[in-house]
């Protein structure tokens, strides 16, 4: 089970996160790339510090806003949507390349996330993206209880995916999030938050806002980067999983 | 002789050049990478007329300012420049990449090109650029009479040259521009433009605009895509350059 | 019956639109804030045109989306629309104060207009901004069968309203636009044109792309400032008002 | 004696400074105005906390340059930067007209505000933009030994000055600061900012940094509303005030 954050999320003078103090402890970081957020020297400096801690490289593509951060859907033909991911994942392999490294992966930011898990038509757009551009670029989508349809279509395009969960998040009975706008949206205490992430390692699953259990099989587990307990988070994790992987071997 | 042509430079809904009419006649597409001008629809949609005609594709950066069309020099530390064109020809190779082609030249734009013709420090910066990103990629740099200066340096960073001339722009007796906020600075008759233009090719020399006879070896020759004589320029100097080309192979 | 045209749609070294052209024909100039287009130069030399020709200058605010031209619609809370239409109308507003003119009214721009048309809670937000900014600057509208929602609006907030209606554009029989998308959406024939503008001033009504007759009482008639034949509809436009308004004072 | 401070730097997601626990300490806000920092949110909400705590708003305009923070010297055209400082000045007083106040004076930001202490072309532009905006909103300039060469001109232009010195910077025997590029630029020790801005209240002097007495005559002092040390220094530096306040008033 691979650890997974959002990373690169300054711009200019504006800091945001805490790269430093998450990054030696996750497996994946996702360089934002100059859309929604990030900027060349952001990126460059990003992607050495993740090649330093030998973390794998993940394009993390949002909407052409920075005011917005990403969180607004624009609303925009396909093709030209096309364009802006296609465009933002060569400027992060630009940069990439000129460290000898590459990315690895594409994980969609923000409204582009959201509307990638919701529409059809933007799931597939993502997907010719990544078939045009590199067909040997995993998409991360969101573990769901109804993942087959998400693969099926993947399988498609000769598309690979990758899975993830959320382990700060709360979960509705139907597999997803509780929105950021309802109460309870998110886990603010580290022990519920290692609880859900070692049920999703051991049981592939985690128990609802509601009391249910919901089967959720994930590759890969998310992390946020900003809040005052994501170094917590990121180191106990960490630790927690080591320890699960040992202990699996043993037996 | 190879024609070059500023491309790609429209934004949005706002329309520049006339890539439509130009892009049969020249050999080398410059396409703006979205930071001075162009956007990733405007850069598809260049990538593949450029591609539909067979005409190589070189990355034309500029400083990030599409208010000032990367007129306006931006005074930054020369790290976060490099980090900047990096940033754009990552982009564009990764439009070039999803439609099966690839960049094959740098040149720089507008302020970013001439402060490179003036201050070591910023040429130097594009030629470390380069020599990280991908050493194959030929920048192309203003043919003057004083290239050794040039070549010099690009020789210590393993990076190749190409020489550029320009057919509707007059020369002083140093080999430089007019400048534009000078009287003269361009020049408006075909007539005179075909004549620049094939002295530059058959005498490896331009008449400056005091009437001195100075030395020019470029390998290519620049015309301009705006201005109501850009397609009529593009059509003469092809005729002209094949003619010419034929005229050699007899003797 | 006033006309009205958007202006200073240009931005940076882009042109867009014949202002100088149609400047002289037009009563009302609804110039663009910096968001969707225009930049502070482009504002100054436009509010000093209107300014020469005695027009009326309006605000014509947008999303803030340069790349968009203000044409995709952007999800966001109606606190944040209201701050960027209020900062719009004072930029233009500052712009107008230094040349000694102020703006008279508000229309808005692109997919900001048809939101307010469409939309209650943005339409609602619309008068909220001028009721905060200034209850004297009437807000510009679309003219439809339906105005009575519109005005019983506006008038719980105080504030007063212009009705346009379009010139060049057809209408479906419940007096809105035919989409663009749609074909013949426009009018391409000045003859056209004009017969639907005076059937406007005359009959108050147009008839609709099926045949029906619509009322559609409009207090000024919009055109637009690009395509090719705007300036002949301005020009001509301003003749058959001023005819038909002289002959209305024979009677 | 005066305290002023920058605000409102805040853009979108980003957060920047400590607005909140700084405001009530200080007589003047200097609100960003869209163009190097803040958005018309950030400067809606910083306005509404100024009006709160019955501070002074002051115009804080920039270079259009979001990602050098305004820090970056752009060379422009002086008609086309005074463009863009009449529409900040007109976007910030927008926001504040709805919501019932208004600007009170003018103080550049970053680059601007060196390049008008050093360049009498950029300062006179400034002073020309205050002519023909309001000619009853001061100048904020920077308080030193040779500030009759600022107040000569100022006064052609019928504008009034306010001067301003800096209490966490360390200056130079020729009263300008010590760059921050060099060691020694800032004051990091509370009780020496205390003491620098006693001296400048009582004396009217600085101990420059190779200790020369250098008279600073000051209407104001600026505190940086970033640093840890911010709020200490906006608490401690009021209650200094008034206890000096205090004491003169009972001799």
């Amino acid at each position: 089970m691979l650890i997974n954050c959002d990373m690169g999320e300054s711009y200019g003078a504006w800091e945001m996160g805490q790269d430093k103090e998450i990054m030696p402890f996750v497996d994946m970081a996702n360089i934002a790339c100059g859309m929604h957020a990030s900027d060349p020297s952001v990126m460059l400096r990003t992607v050495r510090y993740a090649k330093e801690h030998d973390v794998s490289i993940g394009a993390h593509p949002g909407f052409p806003d920075l005011q917005g951060f990403g969180r607004r859907f624009i609303e925009m033909p396909t093709e030209e949507l096309k364009a802006y991911v296609i465009y933002q994942l060569g400027a992060l392999n630009g940069i990439c390349q000129s460290e000898g490294v590459s990315i690895s992966y594409v994980k969609p930011h923000g409204a582009l996330y959201n509307a990638m898990m919701k529409k059809d038509e933007i799931y597939i757009a993502l997907l010719e993206v990544i078939a045009s551009y590199d067909i040997n670029l995993p998409l991360t989508i969101m573990a769901v209880p109804d993942h087959l349809h998400y693969s099926t279509l993947a399988e498609q395009y000769g598309v690979k995916l990758i899975f993830e969960a959320f382990v700060d998040r709360t979960y509705l009975s139907d597999g997803r999030l509780t929105s950021r706008t309802q109460p309870g949206a998110c886990h603010d205490d580290l022990a519920v938050i290692c609880t859900q992430a070692m049920k999703l390692i051991s049981e592939q699953s985690v128990t609802s806002i509601d009391g249910q259990e919901v089967k959720i099989k994930a590759d890969t587990l998310c992390i946020h980067g900003d809040g005052k307990l994501a170094a917590d988070i990121a180191k106990t994790l960490r630790k927690s999983i080591t320890e699960y992987t040992e202990s699996m071997k043993c037996k």
